[in-house]
Protein backbone atom coordinates (compact mmCIF):
# COMPACT_ATOMS: atom_id res chain seq x y z
CA UNK A 1 0.00 0.00 0.00
CA UNK A 2 1.00 3.23 -1.15
CA UNK A 3 2.39 5.54 1.77
CA UNK A 4 -1.06 7.53 2.70
CA UNK A 5 0.63 10.12 5.39
CA UNK A 6 -0.20 9.77 9.14
CA UNK A 7 -3.69 11.33 9.38
CA UNK A 8 -6.08 10.40 12.05
CA UNK A 9 -9.16 10.54 10.41
CA UNK A 10 -11.67 7.75 9.71
CA UNK A 11 -14.56 7.55 8.19
CA UNK A 12 -18.35 5.32 9.44
CA UNK A 13 -20.73 4.45 6.92
CA UNK A 14 -24.17 4.23 9.31
CA UNK A 15 -26.87 1.28 8.38
CA UNK A 16 -28.86 1.72 11.38
CA UNK A 17 -29.94 3.63 12.89
CA UNK A 18 -30.77 6.16 10.01
CA UNK A 19 -34.17 7.30 8.92
CA UNK A 20 -36.69 6.96 5.48
CA UNK A 21 -37.82 9.38 3.38
CA UNK A 22 -40.92 9.88 6.00
CA UNK A 23 -38.15 9.99 9.10
CA UNK A 24 -38.99 6.73 10.26
CA UNK A 25 -36.06 4.47 12.20
CA UNK A 26 -34.65 1.71 9.20
CA UNK A 27 -31.91 -0.44 8.97
CA UNK A 28 -30.78 -0.14 5.60
CA UNK A 29 -29.13 -2.79 3.85
CA UNK A 30 -25.41 -2.80 2.97
CA UNK A 31 -24.35 -2.16 -0.76
CA UNK A 32 -21.28 -3.46 -2.86
CA UNK A 33 -20.75 0.38 -4.07
CA UNK A 34 -20.56 1.52 -1.27
CA UNK A 35 -18.37 -0.51 -0.23
CA UNK A 36 -16.10 0.32 -3.31
CA UNK A 37 -16.72 3.75 -4.13
CA UNK A 38 -16.36 4.62 -0.45
CA UNK A 39 -12.62 3.03 0.08
CA UNK A 40 -11.41 4.06 -3.09
CA UNK A 41 -12.45 7.56 -1.94
CA UNK A 42 -10.89 6.95 1.52
CA UNK A 43 -8.01 5.66 0.34
CA UNK A 44 -7.13 8.58 -2.13
CA UNK A 45 -7.65 11.46 0.36
CA UNK A 46 -5.89 9.26 3.87
CA UNK A 47 -8.54 8.11 5.33
CA UNK A 48 -7.43 5.60 8.07
CA UNK A 49 -10.01 3.44 8.48
CA UNK A 50 -13.64 3.24 7.00
CA UNK A 51 -16.16 1.61 9.18
CA UNK A 52 -19.22 -0.26 7.41
CA UNK A 53 -21.69 0.16 10.60
CA UNK A 54 -24.34 -2.75 11.09
CA UNK A 55 -25.59 -4.27 13.64
CA UNK A 56 -27.18 -6.84 11.26
CA UNK A 57 -24.91 -10.30 11.65
CA UNK A 58 -25.67 -11.39 8.09
CA UNK A 59 -25.17 -8.31 6.74
CA UNK A 60 -21.30 -7.88 8.49
CA UNK A 61 -20.95 -11.42 6.84
CA UNK A 62 -21.49 -9.99 3.95
CA UNK A 63 -18.86 -7.23 3.92
CA UNK A 64 -16.20 -9.85 5.22
CA UNK A 65 -17.17 -11.74 1.82
CA UNK A 66 -16.87 -8.94 -0.10
CA UNK A 67 -13.66 -7.57 0.97
CA UNK A 68 -11.96 -10.68 1.51
CA UNK A 69 -12.67 -11.28 -2.51
CA UNK A 70 -10.39 -8.12 -2.88
CA UNK A 71 -8.14 -8.27 -0.25
CA UNK A 72 -7.33 -11.74 -0.52
CA UNK A 73 -8.98 -13.66 -2.96
CA UNK A 74 -9.25 -13.11 -6.77
CA UNK A 75 -9.93 -9.58 -6.94
CA UNK A 76 -6.89 -8.29 -5.10
CA UNK A 77 -4.47 -10.27 -7.61
CA UNK A 78 -6.02 -8.84 -10.24
CA UNK A 79 -6.60 -5.33 -9.54
CA UNK A 80 -3.91 -4.53 -6.59
CA UNK A 81 -5.22 -1.08 -6.50
CA UNK A 82 -8.61 -1.98 -5.13
CA UNK A 83 -7.24 -4.55 -2.68
CA UNK A 84 -5.56 -1.23 -1.37
CA UNK A 85 -9.27 0.68 -0.65
CA UNK A 86 -10.50 -2.35 0.65
CA UNK A 87 -8.03 -3.22 2.96
CA UNK A 88 -9.30 0.00 4.58
CA UNK A 89 -13.11 -1.29 5.64
CA UNK A 90 -13.78 -2.63 8.90
CA UNK A 91 -17.10 -4.10 9.39
CA UNK A 92 -18.71 -2.84 12.92
CA UNK A 93 -21.91 -3.22 15.26
CA UNK A 94 -22.53 0.06 16.24
CA UNK A 95 -20.79 4.06 16.89
CA UNK A 96 -19.84 2.82 20.33
CA UNK A 97 -17.32 0.35 18.52
CA UNK A 98 -16.16 2.70 16.34
CA UNK A 99 -15.26 5.05 19.03
CA UNK A 100 -13.72 2.70 20.98
CA UNK A 101 -11.78 1.07 18.18
CA UNK A 102 -10.53 4.54 17.01
CA UNK A 103 -10.02 5.51 20.66
CA UNK A 104 -8.09 2.01 21.16
CA UNK A 105 -5.77 3.31 18.05
CA UNK A 106 -4.87 6.63 19.32
CA UNK A 107 -5.43 6.93 23.04
CA UNK A 108 -7.82 9.59 22.96
CA UNK A 109 -11.36 9.76 21.74
CA UNK A 110 -11.99 10.76 18.30
CA UNK A 111 -13.99 14.25 17.81
CA UNK A 112 -16.92 13.02 16.20
CA UNK A 113 -18.09 15.05 12.91
CA UNK A 114 -21.80 13.92 11.35
CA UNK A 115 -22.94 14.89 8.18
CA UNK A 116 -26.29 15.36 7.11
CA UNK A 117 -28.02 17.12 4.32
CA UNK A 118 -30.55 18.67 6.00
CA UNK A 119 -30.32 22.53 6.45
CA UNK A 120 -30.99 24.73 9.92
CA UNK A 121 -28.81 22.93 12.38
CA UNK A 122 -25.85 24.73 13.81
CA UNK A 123 -22.69 23.58 11.77
CA UNK A 124 -18.71 23.88 11.84
CA UNK A 125 -17.53 26.01 8.61
CA UNK A 126 -14.79 22.94 6.85
CA UNK A 127 -11.94 25.53 7.41
CA UNK A 128 -11.90 24.82 11.12
CA UNK A 129 -11.86 21.07 10.54
CA UNK A 130 -8.99 21.75 8.36
CA UNK A 131 -7.40 23.50 11.45
CA UNK A 132 -7.99 20.40 13.62
CA UNK A 133 -6.72 18.65 10.86
CA UNK A 134 -3.23 20.08 10.78
CA UNK A 135 -3.21 19.70 14.45
CA UNK A 136 -3.13 16.32 14.08
CA UNK A 137 -6.86 16.04 16.48
CA UNK A 138 -8.14 12.16 15.52
CA UNK A 139 -11.59 12.88 13.78
CA UNK A 140 -14.45 10.34 12.98
CA UNK A 141 -16.59 11.55 9.98
CA UNK A 142 -19.94 9.83 10.23
CA UNK A 143 -22.13 9.70 6.90
CA UNK A 144 -25.73 7.96 7.00
CA UNK A 145 -27.16 5.75 3.99
CA UNK A 146 -30.78 5.80 3.67
CA UNK A 147 -31.95 9.53 3.88
CA UNK A 148 -29.52 10.07 6.54
CA UNK A 149 -28.22 9.70 9.84
CA UNK A 150 -31.33 9.17 12.93
CA UNK A 151 -31.53 11.98 15.08
CA UNK A 152 -29.83 9.82 18.27
CA UNK A 153 -26.72 9.84 16.29
CA UNK A 154 -26.56 13.29 15.17
CA UNK A 155 -26.96 14.19 19.23
CA UNK A 156 -24.03 12.51 19.65
CA UNK A 157 -21.85 14.18 17.18
CA UNK A 158 -19.39 17.08 18.45
CA UNK A 159 -20.32 19.08 15.82
CA UNK A 160 -22.15 18.65 12.30
CA UNK A 161 -20.48 19.51 8.91
CA UNK A 162 -22.99 21.90 6.85
CA UNK A 163 -25.33 20.47 3.94
CA UNK A 164 -23.22 19.84 0.68
CA UNK A 165 -25.11 22.90 -1.30
CA UNK A 166 -24.51 23.36 -5.36
CA UNK A 167 -26.30 25.76 -7.15
CA UNK A 168 -29.60 25.75 -6.66
CA UNK A 169 -31.84 24.00 -3.40
CA UNK A 170 -31.62 20.66 -4.98
CA UNK A 171 -29.69 18.62 -1.97
CA UNK A 172 -29.88 14.83 -2.89
CA UNK A 173 -26.25 13.92 -3.48
CA UNK A 174 -25.78 9.75 -3.33
CA UNK A 175 -23.79 9.11 0.24
CA UNK A 176 -21.01 7.99 -2.66
CA UNK A 177 -20.96 11.72 -3.57
CA UNK A 178 -21.20 13.40 -0.33
CA UNK A 179 -18.73 11.09 1.19
CA UNK A 180 -16.37 12.30 -2.18
CA UNK A 181 -17.17 15.98 -1.33
CA UNK A 182 -16.74 16.17 1.96
CA UNK A 183 -13.00 14.62 2.47
CA UNK A 184 -12.09 16.78 -0.93
CA UNK A 185 -13.27 19.89 1.19
CA UNK A 186 -11.23 18.80 4.08
CA UNK A 187 -8.23 16.96 2.83
CA UNK A 188 -7.79 18.12 -0.65
CA UNK A 189 -4.12 20.21 -0.47
CA UNK A 190 -4.94 23.84 -1.31
CA UNK A 191 -2.86 23.84 -4.37
CA UNK A 192 -5.77 21.69 -6.18
CA UNK A 193 -8.54 24.44 -5.50
CA UNK B 1 -37.45 21.23 -10.59
CA UNK B 2 -35.97 23.96 -8.78
CA UNK B 3 -34.22 26.50 -10.82
CA UNK B 4 -30.78 25.37 -10.64
CA UNK B 5 -29.25 29.01 -11.96
CA UNK B 6 -28.58 29.52 -16.02
CA UNK B 7 -25.10 27.59 -15.94
CA UNK B 8 -24.18 26.55 -19.29
CA UNK B 9 -22.13 23.70 -18.13
CA UNK B 10 -22.78 20.26 -19.37
CA UNK B 11 -21.53 16.78 -18.42
CA UNK B 12 -20.38 13.64 -20.65
CA UNK B 13 -19.85 10.04 -19.40
CA UNK B 14 -18.21 8.32 -22.19
CA UNK B 15 -18.57 4.33 -22.70
CA UNK B 16 -16.94 4.24 -26.35
CA UNK B 17 -13.71 4.93 -26.63
CA UNK B 18 -11.67 4.34 -23.42
CA UNK B 19 -9.08 2.31 -22.26
CA UNK B 20 -9.04 -0.78 -20.16
CA UNK B 21 -6.19 -1.90 -17.13
CA UNK B 22 -3.89 -2.46 -20.42
CA UNK B 23 -4.78 0.68 -22.08
CA UNK B 24 -6.54 -1.17 -24.92
CA UNK B 25 -9.31 0.78 -26.55
CA UNK B 26 -12.82 -0.41 -25.14
CA UNK B 27 -16.16 0.29 -24.59
CA UNK B 28 -17.84 -0.40 -21.59
CA UNK B 29 -21.59 -0.89 -20.55
CA UNK B 30 -23.99 1.50 -19.21
CA UNK B 31 -24.28 0.89 -15.20
CA UNK B 32 -27.73 1.62 -13.11
CA UNK B 33 -25.60 3.75 -10.85
CA UNK B 34 -23.48 5.92 -12.63
CA UNK B 35 -26.79 7.33 -14.36
CA UNK B 36 -28.56 7.93 -10.97
CA UNK B 37 -25.07 9.09 -8.99
CA UNK B 38 -24.26 11.44 -11.52
CA UNK B 39 -27.48 12.62 -12.47
CA UNK B 40 -28.12 13.63 -8.74
CA UNK B 41 -24.41 15.08 -8.70
CA UNK B 42 -24.88 16.85 -12.01
CA UNK B 43 -28.48 18.49 -10.37
CA UNK B 44 -26.85 19.54 -7.50
CA UNK B 45 -24.42 21.68 -9.17
CA UNK B 46 -26.61 23.27 -11.77
CA UNK B 47 -25.48 21.09 -15.00
CA UNK B 48 -27.98 21.89 -18.29
CA UNK B 49 -27.47 18.14 -19.81
CA UNK B 50 -25.83 14.77 -18.17
CA UNK B 51 -25.02 13.38 -21.81
CA UNK B 52 -24.27 9.36 -21.60
CA UNK B 53 -22.28 8.29 -24.42
CA UNK B 54 -22.46 5.22 -26.26
CA UNK B 55 -22.72 3.81 -29.99
CA UNK B 56 -24.40 0.75 -28.72
CA UNK B 57 -28.22 0.97 -29.22
CA UNK B 58 -28.92 -1.41 -26.93
CA UNK B 59 -27.07 0.22 -24.05
CA UNK B 60 -28.95 3.26 -25.44
CA UNK B 61 -32.16 1.55 -24.71
CA UNK B 62 -31.56 0.34 -21.58
CA UNK B 63 -30.24 4.21 -20.65
CA UNK B 64 -34.08 5.24 -22.14
CA UNK B 65 -35.64 2.48 -19.90
CA UNK B 66 -33.81 3.47 -16.74
CA UNK B 67 -34.52 7.25 -17.97
CA UNK B 68 -38.39 6.38 -18.38
CA UNK B 69 -38.71 4.24 -15.40
CA UNK B 70 -38.14 7.51 -13.17
CA UNK B 71 -39.02 10.43 -14.99
CA UNK B 72 -42.20 8.73 -15.94
CA UNK B 73 -42.90 6.26 -14.70
CA UNK B 74 -43.51 4.73 -10.56
CA UNK B 75 -39.99 5.79 -9.56
CA UNK B 76 -40.45 9.76 -10.49
CA UNK B 77 -44.16 9.34 -8.71
CA UNK B 78 -42.55 7.77 -5.40
CA UNK B 79 -39.74 9.33 -5.18
CA UNK B 80 -39.59 13.13 -7.36
CA UNK B 81 -36.00 14.17 -6.63
CA UNK B 82 -34.98 11.39 -8.54
CA UNK B 83 -37.30 12.52 -11.57
CA UNK B 84 -35.50 15.72 -11.43
CA UNK B 85 -32.08 14.32 -11.49
CA UNK B 86 -32.99 12.01 -13.96
CA UNK B 87 -34.23 14.19 -16.26
CA UNK B 88 -30.97 15.57 -16.53
CA UNK B 89 -29.99 12.36 -18.92
CA UNK B 90 -29.77 12.29 -22.19
CA UNK B 91 -28.26 9.51 -24.39
CA UNK B 92 -25.53 10.06 -27.00
CA UNK B 93 -24.39 8.49 -29.41
CA UNK B 94 -20.51 9.76 -29.80
CA UNK B 95 -18.73 12.84 -28.78
CA UNK B 96 -19.53 14.89 -32.27
CA UNK B 97 -23.70 14.20 -31.77
CA UNK B 98 -22.87 15.99 -27.39
CA UNK B 99 -20.85 18.62 -29.77
CA UNK B 100 -23.48 19.52 -31.92
CA UNK B 101 -26.32 19.32 -29.07
CA UNK B 102 -24.71 21.71 -27.35
CA UNK B 103 -23.80 24.12 -30.16
CA UNK B 104 -27.19 24.17 -30.89
CA UNK B 105 -28.49 24.46 -27.77
CA UNK B 106 -26.19 27.87 -27.11
CA UNK B 107 -25.73 28.94 -30.72
CA UNK B 108 -21.88 28.19 -29.50
CA UNK B 109 -19.53 25.55 -29.52
CA UNK B 110 -18.80 24.75 -25.73
CA UNK B 111 -14.79 24.90 -24.69
CA UNK B 112 -14.41 20.93 -24.05
CA UNK B 113 -12.93 19.80 -20.87
CA UNK B 114 -11.13 16.32 -20.50
CA UNK B 115 -10.59 14.67 -17.11
CA UNK B 116 -7.29 11.97 -16.63
CA UNK B 117 -6.27 10.78 -13.65
CA UNK B 118 -3.19 10.01 -15.56
CA UNK B 119 -0.42 13.00 -14.97
CA UNK B 120 2.31 14.33 -16.83
CA UNK B 121 0.27 16.31 -19.41
CA UNK B 122 -0.47 20.19 -19.63
CA UNK B 123 -3.55 21.03 -17.56
CA UNK B 124 -5.54 23.85 -16.57
CA UNK B 125 -6.29 25.02 -13.30
CA UNK B 126 -9.50 24.68 -11.76
CA UNK B 127 -9.48 28.62 -10.92
CA UNK B 128 -8.92 29.34 -14.38
CA UNK B 129 -11.95 27.31 -15.32
CA UNK B 130 -14.23 29.25 -12.86
CA UNK B 131 -13.70 32.30 -14.20
CA UNK B 132 -14.84 31.46 -17.64
CA UNK B 133 -17.95 29.87 -15.60
CA UNK B 134 -18.58 33.28 -14.47
CA UNK B 135 -17.93 34.68 -17.81
CA UNK B 136 -21.06 32.19 -18.96
CA UNK B 137 -18.70 30.34 -21.47
CA UNK B 138 -20.41 27.17 -22.37
CA UNK B 139 -18.36 24.11 -21.37
CA UNK B 140 -18.53 20.49 -21.88
CA UNK B 141 -17.13 18.25 -18.79
CA UNK B 142 -15.70 14.89 -19.95
CA UNK B 143 -15.18 11.89 -18.06
CA UNK B 144 -14.05 8.20 -19.20
CA UNK B 145 -15.49 5.08 -18.21
CA UNK B 146 -13.15 2.03 -17.65
CA UNK B 147 -9.71 3.08 -17.18
CA UNK B 148 -10.25 6.68 -18.98
CA UNK B 149 -10.85 8.27 -21.78
CA UNK B 150 -9.33 7.25 -24.81
CA UNK B 151 -6.18 8.83 -25.97
CA UNK B 152 -8.12 10.02 -29.28
CA UNK B 153 -11.04 11.60 -27.09
CA UNK B 154 -8.27 13.38 -24.75
CA UNK B 155 -6.83 14.82 -28.02
CA UNK B 156 -9.88 16.24 -28.77
CA UNK B 157 -10.42 18.32 -25.98
CA UNK B 158 -9.66 21.59 -25.25
CA UNK B 159 -7.62 21.90 -22.06
CA UNK B 160 -7.42 19.02 -19.62
CA UNK B 161 -8.20 19.24 -15.94
CA UNK B 162 -5.78 18.45 -13.57
CA UNK B 163 -5.70 14.67 -11.68
CA UNK B 164 -7.60 14.66 -8.62
CA UNK B 165 -5.20 14.74 -5.83
CA UNK B 166 -6.09 14.01 -2.43
CA UNK B 167 -2.93 12.55 0.26
CA UNK B 168 -0.45 10.57 -1.23
CA UNK B 169 -0.30 8.86 -4.69
CA UNK B 170 -3.26 6.63 -5.14
CA UNK B 171 -5.47 8.04 -7.81
CA UNK B 172 -8.28 5.52 -8.65
CA UNK B 173 -11.17 6.99 -7.70
CA UNK B 174 -14.48 5.99 -9.11
CA UNK B 175 -15.79 7.66 -12.21
CA UNK B 176 -18.99 8.89 -9.66
CA UNK B 177 -16.61 10.26 -7.25
CA UNK B 178 -14.40 11.90 -9.96
CA UNK B 179 -17.74 14.09 -11.30
CA UNK B 180 -19.00 14.83 -8.09
CA UNK B 181 -15.34 15.93 -6.87
CA UNK B 182 -14.98 18.27 -10.42
CA UNK B 183 -18.65 20.16 -10.07
CA UNK B 184 -17.52 20.60 -6.40
CA UNK B 185 -14.20 22.45 -7.16
CA UNK B 186 -15.61 23.94 -10.40
CA UNK B 187 -19.25 24.93 -9.23
CA UNK B 188 -19.35 25.09 -4.76
CA UNK B 189 -20.04 28.84 -3.92
CA UNK B 190 -16.67 29.92 -2.17
CA UNK B 191 -18.61 30.00 0.65
CA UNK B 192 -18.91 26.16 1.33
CA UNK B 193 -14.75 26.12 1.32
Amino acid sequence: MEDSGSLKIDVALVHYPVVNRTGELIGSAVTNLDLHDIARAACTYGVETYWVVTPDAQQQELVGKIVAHWTQGYGGSVNPNRKDALSLIRSSTCLDDVINGITEKWGVRPLILATCARPGQSTIECSAVRKMIVADRPLLLLFGTAWGLAPEILARADEILPPIRGIGKYNHLSVRSAVSIILDRLLAPEVER
